[in-house]
């Protein structure tokens, strides 16, 4: 069985692993103060050298979530994010049990737009006191369609919030990928973009665990306390800081990124050149198309997939390429992919 | 310089390391619901035929208290716990940012015992509707000074639950030692007086994770989702089971503890025999002694402890074992706590 | 200066402020658990003989809201509303901060629909445990735009709520004027309908406070406990007590909404002879129509009321008439709006 | 029956009635943007001129507590309170609810000491990070007990939180009575020791309501958003004003709370020439004195009080004097309490 389910359904690349194997026995100390956290926050804080950040590592995306946005709301104050964002759909209502009211606005290929945000803001203002506050702009990059925002939507993005008096986060679960989809910026254009982000690590070859990077000064004080509360502080902190030492000692982050984009590329042109329709025209490592019935019932025997939402006449199926991911699975998909194409024609003359 | 600072200080016993490198590339289900997870519940639950649990994996002991005690509390409800609680002192008011009152009752030994249960029971009644309603009893076996509920106070503790309808918790980040420390109970004993409960893996020779045990039939629905919404549910769950596999598979959860347990013990008698006076006196890994100043800067040049509480004349320290300490690392203690002392009386001639 | 800015701007009815009189120098037991909150509570049963509800008495329409959903709700339950819902846009996060997730369905004519219910609720099952669990439906009625659900609607909401396992929670802060536009049911019906609901006094000629009826068996227990945690339980309940004695011990309930809605459906009836454009169609006190820049540059001078949004040529405003409003006032508001219309055609000239 | 439950048994004074049966036709802006609101605003303001407060209307004392004290804190900061306090006893559980900790401090005669503070403040920054983080302190005044803060004692609570970055907020359910006690500080001392607090109308006369006075200008920003998620937002928020213009337009008050204290003090000294042990001294208007068995079944048929505990051979019991006590129910109280101890005296022989 081929799997193309997600990028979160294997261990680690060798380099992580290594690291954990060679350090098993040595004494750390808890919480994130021993010295592999430190360096793994060096290692991170050299690829943004135009802000300081503070990084703090956190077990997985939906605790990096809502642990960063109870840490900058106020109890009256909200998080903006599009309809789509995963706080608003996919983290079983995280944010709102802190207290946190997610404002969905509609999204633009899986984005949020500095338009969607000056208006809901306004919206929100009208009958001054009536209604959540919104204080915070939440983005996926790369987004839940494996969509991308450019130099431009970020630019301006951080217009309004300096306009309004917002903070920017990014959720970055699959930031590797979104940088090494041809974008001309860097993680550290991000840094100074962002007020926090996160960078992940679990969909983009790590064993476990999210760098949780803050920027601005003002977001940074007493940041542990609620990592505690939220129950995001790891004993064994070192053991997530190691992920990341892996990760950025050697470049394997973008190493990682770049196959897995290149490769869920491929996958797309493929489907384009069949026939198979996009559900909507990805950048990274998530590929979205439509199939049959038919195709649907010939593929679902040989590949492992997810399906993103059913049709009138089928289905949409998710395949998203991971660190394992090689050309080898690439070519045997290619195959599936031609003869589920084949046997539905077939069927159809 | 030798370490007796903490159980969670060093990696994980090796036969959890060999799980996590042979499995590195194999491919998974996600969100515990692949097959490594459910062996793991098999063994646990091997452990304990006389009950059927719902067993889930969760990364830490904070993160599983509140998502615990969150998923079983309304949001009138509180929960009692001694004031020395590690939910009450240790979490950062955790259990409060999920909305629930934790109420404190006066500490015997580490213990709450059946009377103060019923004594602030009935105090929370008088004024009904006017005080929070306690709902469940929270317990720590060992408890935060390394003591151990008997079974006889298990039973009291039980009736006292029926009695009031309470719901009784335990919090087992250091179970195996309690379990080691000579007392005539099992694991299967603890899922017949408990209505959930954890057991530790981090302070027991795991890299990471605790294993949540629900076995009050009217807790067990939905907990996934109270799991997800507080970014407990891991996407590469199976990492997590595979930690309990390696610790029940061969009972090397048992066989880790019962060092713990026996070197801690050594450490216990030692002091005593040199006349450094007991804390509080442990039957497991956590040993607390007090020490002078003179003696306290002796130990602290070649010891890595904590600091529990300062005294007129000195301190209260901490001495833990872990599944890495050695017999000769004991040996080295006896020589240092020998020469601290030897120092301090030589002084006070 | 005519008032047609809302229902909540005035005192109260004679009824209401005689029995406050009456009975200032009385002594009361606290916390609604005298009798005139008994009285209150027997004249409201009355209303609706087909089912025996828990009754009790809050300050204000969003803390009643609050503390009801809250008191339903499991912390990882969501509740229903659809967009436009006042929960979802006007209580500032309100029921966010109690930990819930509000999920939005689109508004038809302000209502929330049984399809629309069905729809959000697979979606939010596709992937068990990854999305906030919809427990509860919330409704309006008379909704915000003034419309009112149907006999049909109601009992095909209820279809699916069984049908689901969803609670269904009726928002009645206008609940007068909707049971006095002509439907064909009574309180009694909604008793049957309703897990819970409120009966508004606030905009229904009370001074203040709503009256909280619990129907379902299930959801009765405790309830003040959730009051008082909330700050919902009043020292002198008796004061909200009597707010209903005042509406329901001599019909004052039911005659103040139907002069309500009468006297509103009358400004409907001649802005519409005006040519202004309804923005919607309503049944009840609160009334929607679009004016030019010009003709509410010349409305405001001479009338309170809301401006419920901009258009692109003016304004989308309001006009609510009260327990205080006059025919002689709308003969007036007739006078300014044929005026306000003359003056923006003589200028369109 | 004699009335000596509480001081919130019967309506209000004269003269706050008298504004609302001669305002209730009148048309007002909602939620406290009127007219009588801003009125009742500088009534107040009068009375502490060396400070200038935002002032907010809130229905009752839990309601205005929590809202507060969220409005305050982050996420991760907790409250301090004596054991006896308010919020951490008789609010089930309201201030956890918006997910902050209560840290109860060891009271003396009902109050918070500094040293107390300074103590505990210690204590939970020990192991930084671990524990919740204090940065307010609660305190009430007149206490829970009757006892009133001294000048000394005020100053160094001042001087403990200017020192520790604290927050100082008073709970003045009974301030008019704690400034009628005999202390030799005013309301406008109130305001400069404290950065915020509450000025009690519900137990001192008013119909309903507590007036929220906020001096710190860090805290007085979008204060109105946090009463609108709250609930505590009135619509009809001018009968909230009018309260406190009745109040303080003529002294009332001062009067009223004077003569409450007057009263009790006479009940306190009666009691104790007659033998009855004061449970504690107070100097407000609550007055706690034990009784046997034998004088408790007496009193009851005749006097409303409450019953505060229960003792080995009896009760404490509470009475309380309100507006609307008059010297004529002291001297029948007082022919009880003989009675009482001559019946018990009678049986003792």
């Amino acid at each position: 069985m081929l799997f193309f389910q997600n990028d979160y359904g294997q261990g680690c690349i060798p380099e992580i692993m290594d690291i954990l194997v060679r350090t098993r026995e040595n004494s750390y100390k808890g919480y994130e103060s021993d010295e592999q956290s430190n360096l793994a926050r060096q290692l991170i804080q050299a690829q943004m050298p135009s802000r300081k950040a503070d990084i703090w590592f956190i077990m997985g995306g939906t605790l990096a979530n809502l642990t960063m946005i109870r840490s900058v709301l106020r109890s009256y104050e909200a998080v903006i994010a599009c309809n789509t964002g995963h706080i608003n759909v996919h983290e079983a209502g995280s944010i709102e049990a802190t207290g946190h009211k997610v404002i969905p606005v509609p999204h633009v290929n899986g984005k949020v737009t500095a338009d969607a945000v000056r208006k809901v803001y306004a919206e929100s203002m009208l009958q001054f006191g009536h209604m959540a506050f919104p204080k915070m702009v939440y983005i996926s990059n790369a987004t839940e369609f494996g969509t991308v925002y450019t130099r431009e939507e970020f630019e301006s993005l951080r217009t309004v919030c300096d306009e309004l008096g917002l903070y920017l986060m990014m959720d970055g679960a699959r930031l590797g990928a979104a940088l090494e989809s041809g974008v001309d910026y860097t993680l550290d254009d991000i840094a100074k973009w962002c007020d926090l982000f996160y960078i992940g690590g679990t969909k983009n070859g790590a064993l476990l665990g999210e760098a949780v990077c803050i920027v601005n000064e003002d977001l940074k004080k007493n940041f542990i306390f609620v990592m505690k509360q939220s129950g995001a502080l790891a004993a064994k902190g070192w053991v997530l800081g190691q992920q990341f030492i892996g990760l950025f000692q050697d470049g394997a982050f973008y190493r990682v990124a770049k196959q897995e984009v290149e490769l869920a590329q491929e996958i797309q042109t493929i489907a384009n050149e069949l026939k198979y329709p996009l559900y909507i025209k990805s950048s990274t490592n998530q590929i979205f198309i439509s199939v049959t019935e038919e195709e649907y019932l010939y593929l679902k025997e040989n590949i492992a997939f997810e399906i993103w939402e059913k049709t009138d006449c089928g289905y949409v199926i998710r395949f998203v390429t991971s660190w394992h991911t090689t050309q080898k699975e690439i070519d045997q998909l290619t195959i599936y992919l031609k003869q589920a194409k084949a046997l539905a024609e077939e069927k159809a003359d």
